[in-house]
């Protein structure tokens, strides 16, 4: 098949981790990778879990030469707000030069380049200039707890051994500035339920007496953050890394990020960030506190004057290098114990957390990345953190020993996690690219 | 067919007025009333609105007596949440002697109790004591929206016209305590709507950056509210009627309304009142601002890390007499826009309002109303005020020049607007008793 087909087939799979529903779909989407990486004469299987299956093929072993581990995930995030997709989330569709489809940038695009670039070597050498192993899971929008269990084995991680580790499902500063990641943020995610009345109450009958929930609720989100937009939980902040210098000066120059530009690109009023640093420094180097959604109550056509029985909110907070994402979750755990009124209850849900990743850019395999990029892009790339999480990365880094390089193909206007997610053809083009040359440069080393 | 059978047949329709899918439920409810009121020999009549019907109905002429003019609604509240339902909200079903449907008790049973209370006179006597008009509306639980703009037209006032008004959806104390409520809450709904981005982010590439929404509103209905629960707004209690001694004194005696009592009825850890008053008092005679629904962002299963582009919230105010419902919802207007963060933008959208309603109790008519409660209950009645609203009833005794008398028949645990409404077998009968004390001791005026 056409690099192009294969994509579309790949996209066309509603591999949505988080809904059980889609259950089915995930196991057909690790099927179809299976096939494709055995029709390459790789050794390709599909290890079950309790979730979702993880896929595991490694080339035909090419003798005195290093070993690359490409990490990916096939799965994807939900698609509502489904009324504002253009077209459907699994009917790839190509509009003005771009793929939309739920996945075309995170991350079935970029691993599907990495795929097609180890097909046109084979073809064009008839064999790979070193070994390549490919992890491919289908639950890392929703936490990849079976992937941490897996690598806990040992015969895994034996089969895992590597040099190296290659992920490509990060971002690009924009469409001219090819950029290399060195750093990740860790991430912990919760929610919080807060419940009034035993029953849902008629608020002209009790208003007035019965607690609401929303109401405590919103106040007791309000007591998060200060004047300054900075965090008041106590213990928040602790251990978190400082920003360099250099960091600084290296980021106010990359394309696309300055305040102005952030607040043009999400379509924003303005920007709302911390006291004391650009957005460029928020969503590379600071820890964040986000609301990712809430409900309680009557939603529907009209009105409905009650008093609600319940009201939740779910929340992420993304991690720099130095928090440990456990102890900010107990943290915010006790904050809003603190400041639960009395009137009502609390619960709080852990979801599930990862720690923030960061390398020293200056390795040899981290130059021969950033040449593999320059070759590619014909200029040389950005050094950036990434604002974006891959819990599991800093695991399997810690696990095997080994470093994780970042390779970054999704535009800032790539809308991943949004309605309309896409990725351009031509970038899908560079990205077959840029493994081509990755693998033929990592051989020399 | 028998009195249950009747009610059954009424309570079966699911003449939901909020919501458009159930339009044809609600005519059909009006046909039902109309169909029951002509066997009696009413002059019945559907009047088509611009939404939903209103029924008139006329009692064949009684010289030389008064007209009381019977007001109620045939259309009730959403039945969500569903799952919490012990028995289909539109199939009846008696339980421990309490018939189990939405609208059991606000405010199909009591429009049947008062139809069968003419029936059994009829019955008895073969002619009514005084002149009985029905004017049955099927948009009170949304607002009365064409009900307003029908009593404008001098016909209808015409056909309208009374000595008094009596109406039968207010509550009860308690199953032994006779109310005659002489005081109607007023409302304002509204609902706000916060944007942030243009577009659903992702939370790792532009959290910390992009303004959310859910924070900002969150933040905004937290301002509303001070730490003693006074609500917080501009000019929100300008007007406000004092609570009369003799109020707070008769109050502190109605059965099942201690703030201990309302804390166990309502299933909360405690109330949150406004300092300086009991739970009653909040409840009976103080403005009150609910929020009844709040959404935004991600809500279903597993977690999505995004920035969502909206969040909403649905709130009500119970005002009292003095305050006019669109000052209030201005001066919340006026609020919200202030404390609006700028980088989001808000929009404020109005919803229905009505004004409190305030009578004196000692009138002949409500002498006999009161006269009617303990002929029919064996006890005195307690006088209070009602925290619910209906916002209608001001108007059209404003317009008709005529008081109202509230006889309501709702009990506490009648779970009115929730999930398990429902009315006892025996306030169904004791209410049909009561239409007919209530119809010949006012014949005698």
């Amino acid at each position: 098949m056409s690099k192009l087909d294969d994509l579309f087939a790949f996209l066309s799979i509603p591999s949505i981790s988080a809904q059980r529903e889609h259950a089915a779909d995930v196991e057909n989407c690790a099927d179809f990778l299976v096939s494709k990486l055995a029709s390459l004469g790789f050794d390709a299987s599909k290890h079950l879990t309790t979730i979702h299956p993880i896929v595991v093929a490694k080339s035909p072993s090419v003798e005195g030469k290093p070993t690359l581990l490409i990490y990916g995930h096939y799965d994807v995030m939900p698609v509502d707000p489904i009324e504002l997709w253009e077209s459907e989330p699994f009917t790839p569709e190509i509009r003005d030069g771009r793929i939309y489809a739920r996945g075309a940038s995170d991350d079935k695009g970029p691993i599907m380049a990495l795929i097609h670039g180890v097909q046109e070597i084979l073809a064009e050498d008839g064999q790979l200039p070193l070994n390549v192993t490919f992890l491919l899971e289908g639950e890392e929008e929703r936490g990849s707890e079976t992937l941490y269990e897996f690598i806990k084995d040992p015969a895994v991680q034996k089969m895992l051994d590597c040099d190296v580790i290659v992920v490509s499902d990060t971002g690009m500063a924009d469409i001219n500035t090819p950029t290399f990641s060195y750093g990740l943020k860790g991430l912990c995610c919760f929610e919080i339920k807060v419940s009034g009345p035993a029953m849902d109450l008629h608020s002209g009958l009790f208003g007035g007496a019965a607690p609401n929930p929303i109401s405590a609720l919103c106040e007791m989100i309000a007591s998060t953050r200060d004047a300054n937009n900075v965090v008041t939980i106590a213990g928040f902040y602790d251990g978190v890394m400082p920003i360099a210098d250099w960091e600084r000066q290296s980021w106010s120059r990359v394309p696309g990020m300055s305040d102005r530009e952030l607040s043009a690109l999400t379509g924003s009023r303005a920007l709302r960030t911390e006291k004391g640093y650009t957005g460029a420094e928020c969503v590379y180097a600071r820890p964040t506190f986000e609301l990712n959604g809430i409900t309680g109550g009557y939603q529907g056509e009209g009105s409905k004057t009650v008093i609600p029985t319940h009201a939740t909110a779910k929340i992420s907070c993304r991690l720099v290098p130095g928090q440990d994402p456990q102890r900010v979750m107990n943290c915010a755990r006790k904050h809003f114990e603190k400041v639960c009124p009395p009137s009502v209850t609390m619960e709080f849900f852990d979801g599930h957390t990862g720690e923030a990743y960061i390398i020293d850019p200056h390795t040899n395999y981290g130059k021969a990345a950033q040449r593999a990029l320059e070759n590619t892009f014909g200029t040389a790339p950005v050094l950036l953190r990434e604002g974006g999480s891959i819990p599991i990365v800093a695991a399997i880094s810690k696990t095997l020993g080994k470093d994780t390089i970042f390779l970054g193909l999704d535009l800032p206007d790539a809308r991943i996690h949004s309605p309309n997610e896409n990725m351009r053809v031509e970038i899908y083009e560079k990205g077959i690219e840029l493994t081509k040359n990755l693998l033929r440069l990592m051989g020399e080393e």
